[in-house]
């Protein structure tokens, strides 16, 4: 069993390393500085690759290191290196005693003390589904036991798909946890996308009121969203997300390496919310998307590292100023009340979530234009890099004025009978929170994008 | 609707007004003093009755006007008037920015605005259940809206009972609260016994991931234990309460009237664990109970009044200081080892909850005096006063020796194969939680109480 999954993280290290030469011609790297600066689309880039050795997998460190700065989201030279080499970046969500830090990087999953510094007690649950399971639950098992002999490892694996985050699929971990016999002291570990997080969560806060958590999101939409922040929950047939708990987790660790095999589609999705941190908040980091799309789209592990690095430290920042969102934290719903309206014209499913808040995002910057709050120049640049990261910048023809209007109408943030939008306004990396626009304006943007 | 509310909570009221001076042989009341002194078993008792006016239900108070102190717990005068009549006794629940207060007293549904100062929101869904509902929904949806037309009240009655203490029923609390449309500004009210606290609860803290919440307990057990402390949670198939959440409320309400209508053996299952409360950290409320327990179970409203005060102020301290029952909170578990092993192995739902706590609260005391831990005169007073209360004091026959070691060897107290109990330990009003006792001292008693 350990010998099997050293040959896999082996022969998954030793891909990631040949592979990202290729990937690596938008960065030219400064061994002066420790500094890799992005220059697209020329510049050469010179990679120190270690070697895979046969130490211990408790402290052998991934063959690609290149990591993201661990500098403050302002910092104007993006990408740096962060101390030794193989360490991870690490976000901290500051969230008083319940903080809890962000591990993000290449091969973290080759290292076990990454994970086992957060198990508390002797056994541990990892929630995972059919399609996650037989790429990285060996490996996730091999992290936790590996020179660890005291901790027992169950596993559930629930069928895939948001049709499944439902209770009697939820039912499903709690009979395995009681079987298993665990107690008070037991650790959930969420392997999987945003519906296997946001269920393990909801799991963990029920199970016997609340047993230890570590979240392992393998989508690009859960490391950079889902997984921080504490939101868990499950849907009901009438409405999504409609049961849950605010639940934060002991720790999150991101393997970029998981996203070498996730769908482009998938991949993509996850970039809409990416964008959605620049727009509403971080001007520098639109910016630098805006220079390694394509970088992003390669699946860069460097590049990805630094992505998901600025959107959990802009994620972490809103939580913790706004846990319970009470308002702050709803401008990270940029685009998502006419991306929600998508969702649901169209039928859940058709688009994926940051598909539809795509659509959703071109849909407010075109309204904030109109309403006289931003530049032409900021609609275009919208636009275009979402098309670069090929999502949708318009609503499927389908859905009608009409279907757009009965369904914002009932949207969460209607408030007394009226609707707040979050809508931009200024300079780029700005936006309010707001139920004082010209309902006209609104009119015209929806007339613009729907044929009827 | 009104008017019919009106004539139902009118003839309460006079029908406790009629039926009070019969049971309150035990008492004394001097205007002096302001002080009603319990002297058993004679003693006349002098009575402020005020009429039921026709006045607004807003002000109308209850006609039993004597209520119990909020003097702290060691006030050697246990029972006095608080202040002006009808006011109810408050006990606060400390905890931080979470803290909440518990009414006490009679009448207390006829007093709006004890419930609406604790609505946030113009929506309220009450959850109650087919037995209690008749009873006292309307005065519930009465008081919650008497002069308050904004507010709009939704009700959901659940089958009665533990069997049904399960995920399926409390979908159905999931489904009348989205049907209903309620949004995370609404208030659940759960309206019924110990059942009904704890699903309510559960139900609150995940709609929606958490919305107000406010106990009106309706059975001494409820009143005395599960509304205090943010326990909540349903059961699974394969265990009781195994899945829920820590989620305190806004407020307790508790009209000792509701205790009218509750069959005898309910009523002195709760007695049970107001006894508990004497022995493990309260000596003067045990004795108190010894002087007072014929006036409890003839339901004078001032003694439940006064011995609800009491336990909820024990309980409230313990969850102040152990919220989580990492220690100190294990202590309220006294007797339930072997109770919990009498109810499993006789099967739920033969014996109430605190008729098996009563038993098992005699066992432990047994042992404690086996160890040498505490006098001989203490275990007959353990046993008399729960015969008093008409409590089993020795579990059923069919229980054998074996069913206690095997069920205990289970318990959620055992610790790496250890198991811990709540023993008796030095004078009355003192315990400890420990694995630290003679293996030998366990069988005796074991044998003792069991016929194989
Ligand atoms: N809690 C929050 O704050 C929050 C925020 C945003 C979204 N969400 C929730 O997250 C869910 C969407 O998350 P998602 O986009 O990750 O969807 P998902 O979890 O359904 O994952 C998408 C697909 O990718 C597969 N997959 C996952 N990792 C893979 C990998 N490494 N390689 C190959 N395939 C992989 C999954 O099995 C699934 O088929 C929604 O339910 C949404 O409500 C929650
Ligand atoms: N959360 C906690 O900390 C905690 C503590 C102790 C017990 N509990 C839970 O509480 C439950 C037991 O509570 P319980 O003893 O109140 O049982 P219960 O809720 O089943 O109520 C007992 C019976 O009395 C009926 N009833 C309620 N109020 C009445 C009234 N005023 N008049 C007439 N009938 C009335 C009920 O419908 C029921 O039939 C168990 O599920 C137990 O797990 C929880
Ligand atoms: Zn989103
Ligand atoms: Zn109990």
């Amino acid at each position: 069993m350990a010998s099997a999954a050293n040959a896999i993280s082996l022969s998954l290290s030793i891909a990631a390393a040949s592979s990202s030469s290729s990937r690596r011609d938008n960065y030219s790297y400064s061994p002066e500085s420790s500094c890799l600066s992005f220059r697209k689309p020329s510049g050469g880039v010179s990679l120190r690759l270690r070697p895979v050795t046969g130490a211990s997998l408790a402290t052998r460190r991934s063959s690609c290191i290149v990591h993201a700065t661990s500098a403050p989201v302002m910092d104007p030279s993006p990408v740096s290196e962060s101390g030794s080499a193989g360490a991870p970046t690490v976000v901290e969500v500051e969230l008083g005693n319940r903080s809890y830090p962000i591990y993000i990087g290449s091969g973290l999953l080759n290292q076990p003390n990454l994970l086992q510094r957060h198990v508390h007690g002797k056994r541990v649950l990892v929630v995972t589904n059919e399609t996650v399971a037989p790429l990285y639950l060996d490996r996730v098992v091999e992290a936790l036991t590996q020179g660890n002999p005291n901790v027992t490892v169950e596993s559930v694996v629930l069928p895939d798909g948001e049709k499944h985050k439902n209770m009697d699929v939820l039912m499903k971990v709690f009979d395995k946890a009681i079987e298993s016999r665990l107690d008070r002291k037991s650790t959930f570990v969420a392997l999987g996308g945003g519906v296997i997080g946001d269920m393990c969560g909801y799991a963990a806060a029920s199970y016997l009121r609340g047993v230890n958590f570590i979240q392992i999101p393998t989508t690009l939409m859960s490391q950079v969203d889902s997984s921080v922040g504490g939101k868990t929950g499950i849907n009901h047939p009438l409405g999504k997300n409609m049961i849950g708990a605010f639940y934060q987790p002991q720790s999150v660790l991101i393997d970029t390496d998981t996203l070498n095999t996730l769908p482009d589609r998938e991949l993509a999705s996850g970039i809409s919310e990416v964008v959605k941190y620049g727009l509403i908040r971080d001007a520098e980091f639109f910016e630098w998307q805006e220079k390694n799309m394509s970088a992003l789209l390669a699946r860069d592990p460097s590049a990805l590292a630094y992505a998901i690095k600025r959107s959990c430290e802009n994620k972490a920042e809103i939580v913790s100023l706004d846990e319970r969102e009470t308002g702050l934290r709803a401008t990270l719903n940029l685009g998502h009340t006419f991306g929600h309206a998508i969702e649901t014209g169209f039928g859940y499913g058709q688009w994926f979530h940051g598909e539809a808040v795509a659509a959703g995002m071109v849909m407010a910057a075109d309204l904030s234009y109109r309403l006289g709050w931003i530049d032409d120049s900021l609609v275009k640049r919208v636009r275009n890099i979402l098309e670069q990261s090929r999502l949708p910048v318009a609503p499927p023809e389908s859905i009608t004025m009409e279907m757009f209007r009965s369904i914002m109408a009932v949207d969460k943030k209607v408030a007394d009978g009226v609707l707040r939008l979050i809508l931009l306004k200024g300079p780029l990396g700005n936006c309010v929170f707001t139920a004082d626009y010209d309902r006209k304006a609104l009119d015209d943007t929806l007339q613009e994008f729907c044929k009827s």
